[in-house]
């Protein structure tokens, strides 16, 4: 069996192949969307292996190489698309055990791929008061490597922009899978070959990433009776350049009352509201721009007591996906879209025309130097159907979809593959056994890369071209 | 007399009366203008007087409001509009003998007005790593009160915005002009009565301001042959939310090799350039996107000699009004605007209607969240009517223009005069005997605050509003 003369060149690398838990190690939270759920629920690994350092990484993929084993790289499994799950069976390759912080500088800090983002954030702190620019709201689970991988922005994103931004990646250290695995130390433009690439081109086994001042944030919850004021109020915050903040998002009743059941002793019923991390430097400021607005301040945790702390999760666990998660443990009908709207108005107008079939939650974030409406709205799922007609109506009203509901790297929208991207994976990887059927312009060579459509992480050519 | 009686009043505080040192200390930098030249020159103090701490500046205060002697405060007298120009004669009040930084934490500093700003970030980098968040190019001269009273943003505004943010300031401490002077500690929205108010509503006496992580910023001079490549470039870079910068800011040619006499070995003659300060986190990312837009990278400080930075004036101080300081010295007809344009087509137009009579400078800032072209242009000025004619060519192209050739608050456009503030200074200074001639509001109770005018410090009632 091919799998045995896999695993027999291993020696003593930690291999797991209870099927029970291949299956549990070979998910992520693809499950929050339905249409994903049913393509992939079969889905599964046939071991999954745990190397300790580079060294062994070297020795999984020489092994796979030599025997044809598919490789899928894990980390957490956060993810919510299937990056990290392995379509083609084979091998899992968990990097969870490589979790070492490196280096600490005090605008930089270098970490291997399985380090846990909270952990990381601890140490740099501890260090020289400097965090990650931002993170995912599984912050507490989710490795660096992984939200490299499979991730694009989060938490911080209203200031910092996302992943695929110039800077936002200092230096990877990725893995190649050949006959004799190299490692490459990949800086500039070469980083965004591998970013967001789900382990398609190379194993990421270490990351450098750049610092900025830990303000131990102070999270605010703020109430408005009606959506649209919360929206101009959130909108307005983002554009504030005095004012720093972490977080600005959006929730519209009855999100909040219904899915924040840990923060409900402080919502009013009825009211949609804002979430917010504000650093302390700026809280009096921001508690005039509430006032100004007509907000209603309902909670911010530097006047809550050590009791309701412990009590209560960090709003960014209210945030991001958490809200998918949060509404799918109430109402496990209720699934999600990615998408922008380019103002308020194109936002109202997407309101009007669904009203509650989609609870209107927004991230405010910066693209490209621009304060840009980015919506995680829930949706009350029906049929795929449906939810393609609930994409056809944000497009025809000039709204961008970032399709959750794909696996692809390309039919999400998220990353748009390139000729560049394509000769990378050609060195990297050249017998395609990383993460196959992921990356569609490698399994269909006539794949038009100048399809029109928007992208996320946009091509490399791109990247800052005049 | 009644300056004999003032005098007779202050007790050992420093007075200086001989006419030569006060006329020069009653002056600042309105000579950049040949419309403020030709109507300041003749203005000056009758004494100046130097107070040490507040209890002196209170006694200063009571003496004037008893024989109504005009006060006009001062810090190092670098603004460019007669900020601190005694119109009515009187005293020059000197602050900056009141130059302690009295208190640093992590994030805030507080100040006394006379601080200058450079000896602030010394304190304040030596104690938690953190410096103000922008300056003006006279940071090594300049006071915190008198940037706080006549400034408006600098060096860091593509980052932070400017003083008129909220956020920006964190608290002032106000002195009254009345029988019996009070001190005022001012927070939140009242700040901004007092923030480039020109000393005309009380006298500033401490500030509390926010500090950003100080970078050890790396100086870039980048050239380009054609300068909309040097403008797509330097806009491209502030719309990068990866990329940490502290000032972006383009000079067409012939400015770089006429005026920037020490840069001069490193400049290509006929090239425009783009002048950068960058976080060494950044400088990988930036030397890419440098050749992605097919710059010249010039000069980089971290590659520097000892001894070429030691010949260098860093270039903060070839930009903001220091382009005209220098251009000024080289050619004594010279001028300046402050304009804005929309877009770099607006741009593209002012320049291709003005030629080299206009020779440009933008200064790439953040204003109310969006990346702004904040343009400096020089002006090779021939007669007042003609300054008039091209700044009425900007504005029927859609292109606004503050005027800074006018002494007074309204006039200049960058601060919209309001009743709370006019209330304000019925409180704080109700003889009118502060800074007389500077708010036009006051002068003329007929004055219109609605005229349909372009402001940058707007009003307070539209301040976060809805």
């Amino acid at each position: 069996m091919t799998i045995s003369s896999f695993r027999a060149e291993l020696g003593d690398i930690p291999v797991e192949d209870h099927p029970r838990i291949v299956q549990q190690r070979s998910r992520d939270h693809y499950w929050y969307s339905p249409v994903l759920k049913a393509k992939l629920d079969h889905v599964t690994a046939e071991i999954v292996v745990s190397p300790r350092n580079n060294e062994e990484v070297k020795t999984v993929l020489r092994a796979a190489f030599k025997h044809g084993i598919a490789i899928t790289p894990r980390g957490a499994g956060t993810g919510n698309y299937g990056q990290a799950m392995p379509l083609s069976g084979g091998a899992m390759l968990n990097l969870m055990n490589m979790d070492k912080v490196l280096e600490i500088k005090p605008d930089r800090v270098r970490a291997q791929a399985g380090a846990v983002m909270e952990k990381i954030d601890q140490e740099t702190i501890a260090a020289v008061g400097g965090e990650l620019r931002f993170h995912p709201s599984t912050y507490r689970m989710a490795s660096i490597g992984g939200f490299i991988a499979g991730g694009s922005g989060g938490v911080g994103s209203v200031r910092w922009g996302g992943l695929r931004n110039l800077g936002s990646i200092l230096g990877l250290k990725v893995i190649t899978c050949e006959a004799e695995p190299r490692e490459l130390d990949l800086v500039g433009e070469d980083i965004l070959k591998v970013a967001h690439a789900y382990g398609t081109n190379g194993i990421i086994v270490e990351a450098e990433m750049p610092l900025a001042p830990a303000h131990g944030w102070i999270d605010m919850v703020v109430g408005f009776d009606n959506y649209m004021d919360a929206s101009r109020f959130a909108l307005g915050v983002a554009l504030q350049d005095g004012l720093l903040v972490k977080e600005v998002s959006t929730y519209a009743a009855p999100i909040p009352e219904a899915y924040f059941n840990r923060h409900k002793p402080y919502l009013k019923d009825g009211q949609s509201v804002v979430l917010l991390m504000v650093a302390p430097v700026a809280a009096d400021a921001m508690t005039l721009f509430v006032s100004h607005h007509k907000g209603d301040l309902r909670y911010r945790s530097d006047k809550a007591t050590e009791e309701e702390l412990k009590r209560l999760p960090p709003v960014y666990e209210l945030a991001w996906n958490h809200t998918t998660l949060r509404a799918l443990k109430v109402d496990p009908t209720i699934t999600y879209l990615q998408t922008r709207y380019p103002s308020l108005e194109h936002l109202e107008k997407i309101i009007s025309l669904l009203g509650d079939e989609l609870p209107m939650h927004i991230e405010v974030t910066r693209q490209d130097g621009v304060v840009t409406l980015a919506g995680l709205p829930l949706v009350r799922y029906t049929t795929e159907a449906r939810l393609d007609e609930i994409v056809a109506i944000h497009e025809a009203n000039g709204c961008d979809v970032f399709n959750p509901h794909r696996y692809t790297l390309e039919e999400g929208g998220m990353k748009r593959t390139d000729q560049k991207q394509l000769d990378f994976k050609r060195q990297s990887d050249p017998k395609g056994i990383l993460n196959p059927g992921k990356m569609v312009a490698w399994e269909n060579p006539d794949f038009d890369f100048s399809a029109g459509k928007v992208w996320l992480f946009d091509g490399l050519n791109s990247v800052g071209a005049a």
